[in-house]
């Protein structure tokens, strides 16, 4: 990992930062394809939202593109990842109205996972690990993963991703990815009003698909919902999109609107 | 700030530490007096359940007692935060089965909150950040305090603490302390299942109580119950005890129950 903390070269963070003490603050994962961070801002505009929503300083956008074009330079295809706390301060909850916030950016290697997940698509399980409801902290991007850790220790060999569910009933999202279901050529993705995150690739999957005059919907979806589906396919900014073909005892067909999306975000995502 | 990483000496910790990158990890706060960590045994039970919990390596309490001792020599009073993280990672949700835990042991100043809180009592308020149901996280003491930073940003300043409910109505905790209520001579402390922090000085306050012969229970508290308490107090390791006097437009006297409790723990609290 090739990492700069605050603009400079380093691998440490202080342990007074708040982003180690609470969590307290956002990262956001983006492709990068010959040198080039894709989705970039997209990927900035939702590190804003959460910065205003968190109440932290707004991100620094000019200076975070240049030490990302430093990293991935010369760089054929990486993970470059973008942490943004509210920096360190002394004991307790409260913010120190003083304090700068830290951010580093780290480029990683492109994640092995197998081209045959894009182009025939994965197996993938309910969570029994729950995501939790809150409005305050629901759509952003922000450290407090726990839940995503925990789900995806529970995980099948044999499963690539995993679904998660509120106390409601409601399944929210994959544990790094967002679910679209297609129930009589209408695609369907979770409302995150209350849970999840707002996926980059997901912002941009509803808008291509919008273009083509695909009908969208944000809505609530339960595990019937999907068992039920046409087709069910998940995205996120390094896989682009997985379709579904095997979820608990159900099989899916690779299905017509799966594959127009999949190519209408091809300019978008890193090729295998 | 005094602290010891993986009992060196030092102020950082690695960028890929999952306490960074997830909130994956766990943390206890003690009160120390005249070189002594107090209620140390309490503690370090509550980090041993919280690691089996998340799957963490058992940490080592032995080697813990000796930085915490290396720390507290000499100090009169101060404030030890003990951090146990999963330990540097690759990227990924996915815990790396090789991680070796990352243990931080920090010293801080003694808060400097006005001793007529405990004497006299203090005003609280109820928070509209409202804190998550979910039992995968419930009870123990990890990293994941986005909900209670949102709430203590929220905090009137004539206020020295706030209530957190759940999204079902249900008042969890204090931001930074536990909750209990008087009501016809019964203790009364909120169910903690679904969400909150099982308080060291909680779990002593219960047992004193019990010993004395008040009768207690845990059960579900909501705003009513607490505005029709006869005595409300809270609790946590640093500050023992705080009567309430106000909440919201309702007043408490300082009631009967609420000062033998006080008197019962004084031997595990810090004297002002």
């Amino acid at each position: 990992m090739n990492t700069l903390v605050n603009g400079m070269p380093g691998e440490s963070i202080s342990v007074r930062d708040r982003g180690f003490q609470y969590g307290d603050g956002l990262f956001e994962t983006l492709a990068v394809a010959n040198s080039v961070p894709l989705l970039w801002d997209r990927h900035m505009q939702r590190l804003s939202r959460g910065a205003a929503r968190l109440g932290i300083g707004a991100p620094d956008i000019h200076l975070l593109r240049q030490e990302a074009e430093q990293l991935c330079r010369g760089v054929a295809r990486g993970v470059l990842k973008i942490i943004v706390t509210r920096g360190p301060s002394g004991r307790g909850y409260a913010p120190d109205p003083g304090a700068s916030p830290t951010r580093t950016v780290s480029l990683s290697p492109w994640p092995d996972h197998p081209a045959a997940h894009r182009a025939h698509g994965v197996t993938v399980q309910f969570c029994r690990t729950m995501i939790a409801r809150n409005r305050a902290t629901a759509g952003i991007k922000h450290l407090n993963r726990l839940e995503q850790v925990l789900a995806r220790a529970e995980l099948d060999a044999n499963c690539a991703e995993g679904l998660m569910s509120d106390e409601s009933g409601q399944v929210i999202e994959g544990i790094m990815t967002n679910l679209f279901i297609v129930s009589r050529d209408v695609l369907l993705t979770p409302d995150l009003t209350h849970s999840g995150v707002e996926g980059v690739m997901r912002g941009l999957v509803l808008e291509r698909a919008t273009e083509m005059a695909i009908e969208t919907r944000m809505t609530g979806i339960k595990k019937n919902d999907i068992l039920q589906a046409d087709e069910v396919f998940l995205t996120n900014s390094l896989i682009g999109l997985w379709p579904v073909r095997q979820l608990e005892s159900k099989a899916y067909p690779l299905g017509r609107v799966t594959q127009r999306i999949r190519e209408a975000i091809g300019d978008a995502i890193v090729a295998d």
